[in-house]
């Protein structure tokens, strides 16, 4: 057998591999693994370095897959490199089985994220290849020298998400991201010519990639695009490979199967299937099988590859001798342990408005946390990430010195690129827009959830008080729909976002403080656009690490608890003055998270909230954000509509967050 | 003065206007709108076709802005058009004026669309394009001869839908779409060269549109520019206009202030505005006048378009003269009252998916509305908006006699081109993706309720119960989340978005009816991927209308209520029967949607729901999405975390969604 034909027959494992699992979990997508076995079997088993005895060496390439439902094919990949066994691909999509339906990221495995939602698979890698670069260049080249794979196919293609990755890693020169296309033109439902005429390699050429267009199927085609791509100097690869889904396969009938849209999302069935895997070579009785000159195959690059990573770990470790501070500090990065931060110089000022206060934050960040990225989607002087932006620079084309990355105005690719940085591991990342651009990014907060990567989600212009910009820069219903990521709980029963709006500039300090400590959830801050008063003098902010607390100058006796997050604490602190006046105790409480709060303990929500209280919420967005802290004899004062276009003292007044109005309000609520 | 000259003066007046309205607001963005001026001056006073007595004349070109911080020169232009008063504009950005900061849609005075979030509003315009030639389709050229101009900006040009929305129009050859791309290079908070270095024109021509690129800022150049786009005969035209951002503008100390980052978002403020509107030939004591001689262009032009619209009209009339059926279709169509539908012809199936039922549902609309257009983005098959394909035949290029949009795996663009189609009149639209996938649209959704389009959402694959594909496609957090929407309201006081889960199929039906006589707001519609037992014969469906009701079979007096919505109310019928068996009584109330439900009268919501009943929710969504219905007393039994990859009957055994299981819960919950 020939090295062609062995490399054939190895892909064609690939396949018979792919189509039994998805035929004996009767569930799944054969027609993709089918077209791109010969692409994943060429990189895995021929340029792919990674360690085969460190699976977390932080200089491994990198595989970032895009359309998750191609998953078959690279769990068979993995199950030649050894990292699966023919058990786990036989419960392919099972309960409780390491080989689910779309991948869920597994370093143990070679699963680097998990995919599904189209587009997004492909947004990480290109975030992945700038953490690379920006550990290149605090690092050195010994330590950083990998690539960054990314699989992409035409339903991604297709996703708008897929120009702000391509137009971003053109302008940054990504040259370690080789991105494979597996154009095999036929998608869900149709043939991809019903939605399409474009031409992508022109598309990816006006970002400045270099673009390689090749028979996909073709061994050594693929050898040389990937050859080329390694060795581009400056751009981004895109390698289109011309593929045929279903390769290879056999209707029931006995004709060809290639090609048809049929195969995309469902099993071959049952004659089908038993004649693909006989035309493939392999065993229809018992197809779990890996063919002993392919075992050899990827046992022989698996000896390749220790030699590989011995003379990379040299390199590596005459560097670390060299380098003992450095050596130190990559550890401490790639350890996922949250950074050791001195906060003590940080003196807020009072009475500002909280995005201001984060500036403040982020500018104690870009001091001490040396790898820590930066994002704004166009916004860094408004949603004040710039705080973190004028004590470093911008990443450009050709020096990744600086550590703030403009993303244009791309917020979805904005957040997932910064999921990649932080799936690429050494690097914490934190990115910012408006709030009510949040609805952009959910599928991203989504994704990041479920993978508990710590990113942070910085979001300005917090409510109604955007003013004059309207209905379509004000949140009204977002809040609430953010909050549900904190109810949500991820498959370690953590709630799967933290959210934090605090209520004045130290609390900001606070929760920006947990924010850099969670290394566990991704985590949300909400700031205000305009001032905030702050809390009365003596006020105790250790209080805010509970989730919720009462502030200080509250009643010890109180005929009602007044309740809140954010800016409107300071409106209750001044209804509760005008309450006082006429005689009522109050009790005020902050809430800058509901999540938080409900993991204390059962007396300490009690001692906050007694539920015999009476308790009133003010919120500038729905109701529902306070309904459940407020109980049932409560009262929630909230929006119920979409904001206006006015000044934000006009809306507070026609709107009714007003301190008198409050206490009127109150006064009402009190006496039913 | 010359012809060149008194368009420059024109453009000028737009310049001083916007930069006044600013000024005087003391927010705002008076750059883009000065460096625009040219285009929207040539395009306003020569090429848009529209009829002055007539404002809702459906023959109307439109014009879509997508930058709607760009208003200043919108709003600028409108008045030169005598649609705005000096007034008006003076009043930008105040409490109930109709000149808010940015533009909300409002016929009657030349505005199309709301607009804000970047890249929506040329979407919008590539689907008012697609109406357009879908009603020509069906009326004749003669009635529908318009174009479509949209104008965006180097945000929403990176946005990625705009890269879907580049495809579509290309690939549906939509020649009368005509997009200026204001190229001004600078954009919020830096030059674009920081975050792209993209070849846009390359871009586009990858999509086969026709692209011209001019000097944004010159008369001639501009003219022959929308002389070439009008004639072009197949492709959609972007017109790259390189203009000068701030063109005119003038410090404080007497330099230029053209092409500056400040100009964006800010007013020039003081001396830098009086000495540009001086610069600008404008009176700095009282800038806000229409000059004689452009007072005189604008008049002159209405005078000039009576003409061309007479002509226009005449040609109408002969048309509806010999085609007297078909012209009061169009009338109806653009009535935007609600067709007329036979559904007695419809039979439901039972115990078949929802997803099915609807299906079958848009087989009745394809056959009995022809102004509806349906769309899907690449899962036909899936979410079953075949069965409207299925009685028609897809969108293509130079063939507008189908009704079935396929949008590809772009689900935000199908969204905004869906809101895009009625916002042009004459046509209803619906469109169809994973439930999960919600998430990617929820930015058009929300424009969508605000500026109250009557849209059809089409979400199935609805819980855990996709089964095998796993955590990323399962929704748990959706429906909350999108029902948010159905309590925040709209400027009319209507709940901003109508959602519907319905129980079965019959149910089903319902919805899809309140769904097609709900013109006021969008409506969205849940769907089960798996088969739903029909509830028990008898089961009164018309109660469906009333958003929750009591389910055939609940016991006259009872123990306990049940409560759910879509395919979890089957359960509960289950699991009421056990509960039956032990002696308990139950009623059983299914909620399909709550909204609907809050808005009929105290006493039938206290029929259904009695204030001291015992109420059981169940849930495969987050608990959170019934607990405003079961009360404080009340109990929900829902999911708490992302979904998991096996079968879905296995899933309902592990997450305990049988009725055996739901039998122990209530038990549990009654006897405490």
């Amino acid at each position: 057998m020939n090295c062609k034909e062995l490399m054939n027959r190895a892909a064609d494992n690939i396949r018979i591999l792919s189509v039994s699992m998805v035929e004996k979990a009767n569930s799944g997508h054969p027609g993709g693994a089918m077209g791109g076995a010969d692409f994943i079997n060429v990189l895995f088993s021929e340029f792919l370095v990674y360690d085969p005895d460190q699976p977390l060496w932080a200089g491994r390439d990198r595989f970032y897959l895009d359309p998750g439902h191609m998953s078959p094919m690279l769990y068979s990949a993995l199950t030649l490199q050894g990292k699966f066994t023919i058990d786990d691909i036989k419960n392919f999509r099972q309960w409780g089985s390491i080989t689910p339906g779309h991948p869920e990221r597994d370093l143990m495995h070679g699963i680097e994220n998990s995919s599904g939602p189209l587009g997004q698979g492909h947004a990480y890698a290109a975030g992945a290849a700038v953490a690379e670069k920006f550990l290149e260049a605090r690092l050195s080249k010994a330590m950083m020298q990998h690539k960054i794979y990314t699989y992409i196919s035409d339903g991604g293609i297709q996703e708008g998400i897929s120009s702000e990755v391509g137009r971003l890693a053109g302008n940054l020169g990504l040259n370690n991201l080789i991105m494979f296309y597996d154009a095999n033109d036929v998608q869900l439902s149709t043939a991809c010519g019903a939605v399409s005429c474009e031409d992508t390699a022109m598309r990816y050429r006006s970002w400045n990639w270099n673009v390689i267009t090749i028979d996909g199927n073709d061994v050594q085609e693929i050898r040389q695009a990937l050859t080329n791509a390694i060795n581009e100097p400056e751009r981004p690869t895109l390698i289109i490979g011309n593929t045929i889904m279903a390769k290879g396969g056999i209707k029931a009938d006995g004709t060809s199967y290639e090609g048809s849209v049929k195969t995309h999302g469902a099993p071959l069935g049952g004659e089908a299937y038993l004649n693909t895997v006989k035309h493939l070579g392999g065993n229809p009785e018992d197809a779990f099988q890996i063919f002993p000159e392919v075992k050899k195959l990827y046992d022989d690059r698996k000896e390749e590859l220790r030699r590989i990573v011995a003379l990379r770990h040299k390199q590596e470790e005459e560097w670390r001798k060299q380098n003992p501070e450095l050596s130190a500090q990559m550890d401490e990065w790639f350890s996922k342990k949250a950074p050791k931060i001195d906060w003590s110089s940080l003196e807020q000022k009072r009475d500002i408005p909280t995005r201001n206060a984060s500036a403040a934050c982020l500018g104690i960040l870009a001091q001490q946390v040396p790898n820590m990225i930066v994002a704004s989607a166009d916004l860094s002087n408004s949603d004040k990430t710039d705080g973190f932006l004028n004590k470093t620079h911008s990443l450009v084309k050709g020096d990744f010195s600086g550590a703030f990355f403009q993303a244009g105005v791309s917020e979805l690719a904005m957040g997932c690129m910064c999921i990649g940085m932080m799936l690429h591991g050494g690097v914490i990342s934190a990115m910012g827009t408006f709030f009510v651009f949040s609805d952009y990014m959910k599928p991203a907060v989504r994704m990041a959830a479920l993978m508990q990567v710590a990113v942070k989600f910085v979001w300005s212009h917090d409510a109604f008080r955007v003013g004059e910009d309207g209905p379509t820069h004000e949140p009204v219903e977002q809040e609430a729909q953010i909050r549900l990521m904190e109810k949500l709980q991820n498959h370690k029963g953590k709630d799967s976002l933290r959210v934090f709006r605090p209520e004045d500039s130290d609390a900001t300090t606070v929760c920006w403080q947990m924010a850099m400590e969670n290394m566990e959830t991704p985590t949300a801050l909400i700031f205000s656009r305009q001032n905030v008063k702050s809390l009365p003098q003596g006020n105790n902010y250790d209080d805010v690490r509970k989730g919720a607390y009462i502030v200080k100058g509250s009643d010890e006796k109180f005929d009602v608890i007044l309740l809140a997050n954010g800016s409107e604490v300071s409106t209750l602190v001044d209804a509760a003055t005008l309450l006082r006046k006429e005689g009522y105790k109050v009790r005020v409480v902050s809430v800058p998270s509901e999540g938080l709060f409900r993991r204390q303990s059962k007396e300490y929500q009690q001692e906050v909230l007694p539920s015999d209280a009476k308790i009133f919420g003010l919120t500038a967005g729905l109701p529902v954000t306070l309904e459940a802290l407020v109980g049932a004899q409560g009262k929630v004062y909230g929006l119920k509509s979409f904001g206006f276009s006015a000044p934000f003292k006009v809306l507070e007044e026609k709107l009714g967050f007003t301190p008198d109005n409050i206490f009127k309000e109150v006064k009402k609520y009190i006496s039913k």
